[in-house]
């Protein structure tokens, strides 16, 4: 199925552009599915994007927009309402342009994580996690572990206010979260996970003191670089399951889909059709 | 070659979009070249295009952009610098962002249909042509027209006052062309051309009267809804070699893909690979 005039746009909405995987996952499903519709990665340096918005949804033929680094933060102040999770996280990453022209902002990082953890087992429910870096990602994470019932929270960012403010965030929508602040001892968490960019470089430090990560402890990666990170590489040696950046991606696009109502594929169907060769 | 984070964008812009062929002529032979550009569809309304070329061009992968209708004439007023043919024309059909930023406008729909004739064998210099239509289109035919060297043109549209300002921008770049303004009277002319939009619809007239147009005369036409439209049908019917709407289409993307910096490629190759199915 060809680009025509009849194409309708999902805006890829990122800078840089290089490492964008979406156009490569969603397109080939779309094509599978006979839909119109294509991913198109725009790249938008962070002084140009609030301009962008308004003319990218003028477009008669734009079906939403993915949004990635560095704008899911600003799109919360250029949407006309968002979800509670989107809320929480104080990110999105989608758009949706409803009939009214009105905009929608949803955030679906945090329920990737979180769906694929579950489906490899990890039991949420009363669990105790640390989410090391709470920008966007971190922040989505942390809203959708309170949402799947842990137990307690332990949040750690470089920006000490960012942590604290995150914090905040949740402790309003969860009173009874045991939250802890600033701490990024992996020891005593029955989940971890980097979401912090540390392993987008390969000079950067590993996010935390791997020899402080139980054996048995579940690991989690937002970095989707390469599949294993450093950090990955190094939890598998200590004999822990774990979870790639990759995997969030796959498994948050059902919701994607949906929210974009568009034909819902399995992270399996996904990733089965997707032509990504690393 | 599938559509990824390293791809660039050539916006094509108009409204309304879905009788678009560009994006299934030019994507083939770019993927034919291994070049990782492709032409993308963006509807936009006139009241919206103003707005909307700044932050395009605000993209960090955007190549460029083809414009159609109706925003050729609005497209003058948003560019830094036009050719002289675009001048003439007071029309872009191209927009090229340069290394500093600053946005380039050209015109090839006139550049386009002349060398589809010349390749016809038509001799455009001391010629006599008239062309029906003095928008964007027709003007564009006449700019390039007097460039190739005929010695007279002949008007007319159904808007007087544009047909005396297309003469009147015509015989300050050419004093020494013979001008005839608002007559459509297809006699004594080696070339007429319809560029007026009769023959998008099924019950429009023809352009002129047909049964003075003399055997021999070379007839052009821009309309692309059908390759022999009802006015070409009647000139062949007389015995004229004709020039249907899609060769200019094709002839002028070589132009095209010259001022975009991209790979050239000859008509027919084109041709050969677009993915048109009428």
């Amino acid at each position: 199925m060809h680009i025509s005039g009849r194409t309708r746009l999902i805006a890829h909405l990122g800078y840089p552009t290089e490492s964008f995987k979406a156009p490569m996952i969603y397109n080939p499903w779309f094509e599978n599915q006979s839909v119109d519709v294509k991913v198109v990665p725009m790249g938008i340096k962070p002084e140009d994007y609030a301009s962008l918005i308004p003319a990218l949804f003028s477009l008669t033929n734009i079906a939403g927009a993915l949004v990635t680094m560095p704008h899911k933060v600003a799109t919360c102040g250029l949407v006309d309402r968002m979800s509670p999770t989107a809320q929480i996280a104080g990110a999105c990453n989608a758009i949706r342009r409803e009939a009214d022209g009105s905009l929608t902002g949803d955030m679906f990082d945090g329920d990737g994580f979180v769906r694929g953890i579950q489906r490899k087992g990890f039991g949420t429910v009363g669990a105790r996690a640390m989410v090391v870096g709470s920008g966007g990602v971190g922040s989505a994470i942390a809203a959708s572990l309170a949402a799947a019932g842990v137990s307690a929270l332990t949040l750690y960012d470089a920006r000490e206010s960012t942590a604290h403010a995150l914090a905040d965030r949740l402790q309003g929508h969860y009173p009874q979260l045991e939250l802890t602040v600033m701490d990024n001892d992996p020891a005593g968490h029955g989940l971890v996970v980097n979401a912090s960019p540390l392993g987008m470089l390969p000079a950067d430090p590993l996010p935390m003191d791997v020899q402080r990560i139980e054996p048995g402890t579940f690991v989690g990666e937002v970095v989707m670089k390469q599949t294993f990170t450093p950090f990955l590489q190094a939890a598998m040696a200590r004999g822990c399951p774990v979870q790639p950046g990759t995997d969030m991606l796959f498994e948050m696009i059902p919701a994607y889909l949906d929210f974009f109502h568009l034909p819902v594929a399995t992270p399996d169907r996904l990733r089965m059709l997707a032509e990504i060769h690393d």
